[in-house]
């Protein structure tokens, strides 16, 4: 059985996205408060996979993630793409004319403003998780609050759902990263069926005309591809900046080679993980 | 006199950095409930300038305030970096033993994680606005409640800081945009002291190797230093990405050509604004 560490509770978004990324396969999920706890687990113990998410098509890129992914020292095994979408619940024996008080994480409630701004007289309260939220109001028999939270962790819960779809935007993706130790990485790619076509990485650059644009020609000269870019400036390194890049590829001798090709003309590359292109789901 | 609409409330951080970068001048606060809302009231009155946050050190891009520039046809006319950093306020009889619950922004909130972890006690609430808390608490002299607000906000409202500079991370800054309708953008730009020499835009490229390697060693050939890229996927057209790019140069002329050398590359390219570099304040 595989040990999978999650930010957040049985029911939230990272628990769908481990059960879908590992479907068909049993899972003993380690719930943690934060995603410093995640990565402490996938530390601990080498054998423990870590799952989380790292950017939103609404709320943007988690910075504070690939953050922390540098610093683990863990590596990318994989991904998943999860369509998110939000409902709004509240005890079985109540209805919208009872409710007072919406809890629920911020980026959820974020997501859903336009829904909470058409009902103004409730009143919005942050909670640690949207799965959670519904979890506490369920046991402590919360009259009047209402949860923000997956379908999934509503049934879970046993909670009424009084509308699904409350999701502002209903392109709203979350790509999850699964992680793990860089000796348990090694394994898990020993054992793959498919080949590698993806992988992250992260470098730095000096602030001067064209030192990215060498860099990108170089990996098209080797056919690469990149499917996400971001740079990022380094605090008190003013003329620097750091570029975070996701690559796919056909041909992972051609990969291999591009990456020998730039390192010299970059600072402090690290590769985060080679893994497989992941698949969306709804 | 100058009119700035601002999202939030007077003392707040769009205020602070709207009295920054109008160094010197009168301006006359309006304060809106929404960025919709600040790009509506630049749409309606031609003479109106809007300022608003679109990114953050810590927070990462706010992708949505992209897209609503993109959309409005409004104009960056220049950009101000502002160091957030945040206080813990209450009522100015009130003292540590009587709070039971905060009050404050979403981000705010998530920016001061630390600080509320070391306080598991107190209720985090989220609320519309950092200095709004601030001054409902005050208004209505809500006993119990605190405040996370800018120093500013907590003067203004008479109320008292309990503790100064709670933010987790002090590499915190917030880059503020000041937008304006075309017409109002190429009037300011007329009357400029220094010469532009920064711009914004946004384009889109297909999903074939080496694309935007080409477009950046053309601006690279022409002197064209990039400050920030950051890509994003196209949701329902798989294989284009949209890509947001600031760049920084010394010869406008030079500027001018490069983007005509460009165009023919790219798809949608759009000009979000020609503007100057902005400095940063503590």
């Amino acid at each position: 059985m595989k040990k999978v560490a999650i930010q957040g509770t049985a029911g939230s978004f990272h628990d769908i996205a481990a059960h879908k990324y590992f479907e068909g396969e049993e899972i003993e999920l380690i719930c943690c408060a934060s995603f410093e706890e995640v990565f402490a687990a996938v530390k601990k113990d080498s054998k423990m996979i870590g799952m989380l998410a790292i950017e939103n098509t609404i709320a943007g890129s988690l910075l504070y993630n690939n953050e922390l992914l540098r610093q683990s020292g863990a590596q990318i095994v994989g991904e998943h793409k999860l369509r998110i979408s939000h409902s709004f619940v509240c005890l079985p024996e109540e209805d919208w004319k009872d409710i007072t008080e919406v809890n629920s994480h911020p980026i959820a409630l974020m997501q859903c403003r336009e829904f909470l701004s058409k009902h103004p007289e409730i009143k919005v309260v942050e909670a640690e998780d949207t799965a959670l939220s519904a979890e506490i109001i369920r046991k402590k028999n919360l009259k009047g609050h209402a949860a923000i939270c997956s379908k999934m962790a509503a049934e879970r819960y046993g909670m009424k759902i009084l509308q699904e779809g409350i999701e502002t935007n209903k392109h709203n993706f979350t790509r999850f990263l699964v992680v793990a130790d860089p000796w348990q990485a090694d394994e898990l790619n020993r054992h793959r069926k498919k080949e590698i076509d993806k992988a992250s990485m992260v470098f730095t650059l000096p602030h001067t005309e064209g030192s990215l644009s060498q860099v990108l020609s170089i990996l098209s000269f080797y056919n690469i591809n990149l499917t996400k870019i971001q740079s990022l400036p380094i605090i008190g390194r003013e003329w620097e900046y750091q570029f975070y890049v996701d690559i796919v590829f056909d041909n992972v001798l051609r990969y291999k080679q591009s990456i020998t090709a730039i390192t010299p003309l970059t600072k402090e590359l690290k590769i985060l993980g080679e893994y497989e292109d992941g698949k969306s789901s709804i």
